[in-house]
């Protein structure tokens, strides 16, 4: 691990991350040592920073450091956290703070490649997403409401829980986006009151897009997601990954285009 | 500072605290040496524990290093910091987890006397809070609102901004609980939704009920803070502080009953 450079996992209590969650994060694979879609995590980066007033880290300085942490690991993830910084007594943050950024590598996580050969049984958390657009689509620190839905099961078979917005909305799953398909269009949740706009919800929108697949972004509702022909779930490690059960019904597994998810696949292994 | 009882400022980046803002804190007054409402802390602690599934911090313990913190100052604030601890990869909050703890000491803000004498000037922040019933009242570590709400303003003659819900409700200030007087009532906003449930309010509105003060807990709207006779916001540093002026509205600083401003004293001093 590297913070701000130096080879140490200790940050000072006084840093506003811990006192108010007052920074952001991504969470990058690597592929055959490869930092999967480093640029699009950059900028999101970079626009997290702007929306919140931190100053961001400087990018060539960040990617050094990515390879330093990375560079005896073919396969992983690595975490970047950005903080404004140390200091200020109170909520208001002081001029001139010292943005701070931590960076490591974890294991790959071991999810069973059954999972995108069978789909995956996913459920419906009670913990909801409140509605602020002042922090939607950022990949922020505040995260106790995912804490909290991933807390609501135990069971391994359930690969993910969707959390709804404070109005009933579904806006997306604990740690992935939701796409819905229905009639040959893609459906997923607008996110302007709540959620993160993943990397890879933003890619395949845009590879979609380009296939001449509609794409539709809307309030979804349950009955939504009942009346789906099918249902998938992304983010940046687990790419595009088919649902199969959701409160009792069941979703077809085949109507995935398969060039899409060849072309995602792609993308995250760095051969486009 | 004790970080678990050890003399240091520093924790891990692994820490949930830094990850996901996963724990709680409490904000003390020391007057006289003392330290103020320490048991109505200690209870909501105990109660935020409770509520997140965080293993709470034996209370002697926690006792111990907030005396050996304070022993040099006869006043100034103690801030105490819980975490659910260090670990897990994802939001799932592993079994068995290790509570960190964190106590330090901070000098007393320097709030004008005046503000006192003359009652403050508040404004309406932009940043709304978001709605979300499972963490309402609860003071976590999540408050990039109230962050991004403080960073709205810069003048210094403005003391504090009101934050209303995303469905407009008036919840309370940004570092404060906010009660309104009318009809020689007392009208405090339901926190059902969202908001932190102060020592100082529940201090409040306990003493204001023994002397015969009714307070109505309700949704408070903007019309409400116009149609109020007198206003003030309240803190476990402040006690009661009235509100002399919000959107171009004065307010009147006399209707403060004087034995309850003077209980409120008495009990943040230790005289009761």
């Amino acid at each position: 691990m590297l913070i701000n450079g130096v080879q140490t996992d200790q940050v000072s209590a006084l840093d506003r991350g811990i006192q108010y969650g007052d920074g952001l994060f991504e969470t990058i694979a690597i592929m055959d040592g490869h930092l999967s879609l480093w640029e699009r995590h950059l900028q999101r980066l970079h626009h997290g920073c702007d929306r919140l007033g931190i100053t961001a880290p400087d990018s060539a300085e960040l990617l050094a450091e990515a390879k330093t942490v990375i560079k005896n690991h073919q396969k992983g993830v690595l975490k970047i956290i950005v903080t404004r910084g140390i200091g200020g007594r109170g909520y208001r943050p002081p001029v001139d703070m010292q943005t701070n950024r931590v960076v490591y590598y974890s294991p790959w996580p071991d999810y069973p490649e059954a999972c995108w050969e069978k789909g995956i049984l996913i459920r419906i958390c009670s913990t909801c997403l409140g509605i602020n657009p002042t922090l939607a689509q950022l990949k922020h620190l505040n995260r106790l409401e995912q804490v909290l839905a991933r807390s609501e099961w135990v069971d391994s078979a359930t690969f993910e829980g969707l959390m709804l917005d404070s109005d009933k909305r579904v806006i997306e799953g604990t740690m992935s986006n939701l796409f819905l398909i229905k009639d040959d269009m893609f459906i997923t949740p607008d996110l302007n009151r709540c959620g993160v706009a993943g990397i890879m919800r933003g890619l395949i929108i845009e590879l979609a897009t380009t296939l001449n697949i509609p794409v539709i972004i809307k309030d979804v509702s349950l009955d939504d997601l009942k009346a789906a022909d099918a249902m998938f779930i992304s983010n940046s490690l687990i790419g595009m990954l088919p649902v199969r059960e959701l409160l009792g019904v069941s979703y077809s597994l085949d109507l995935l285009p398969s060039i899409l998810v060849k072309t995602v696949d792609d993308y995250i292994s760095g051969r486009y």
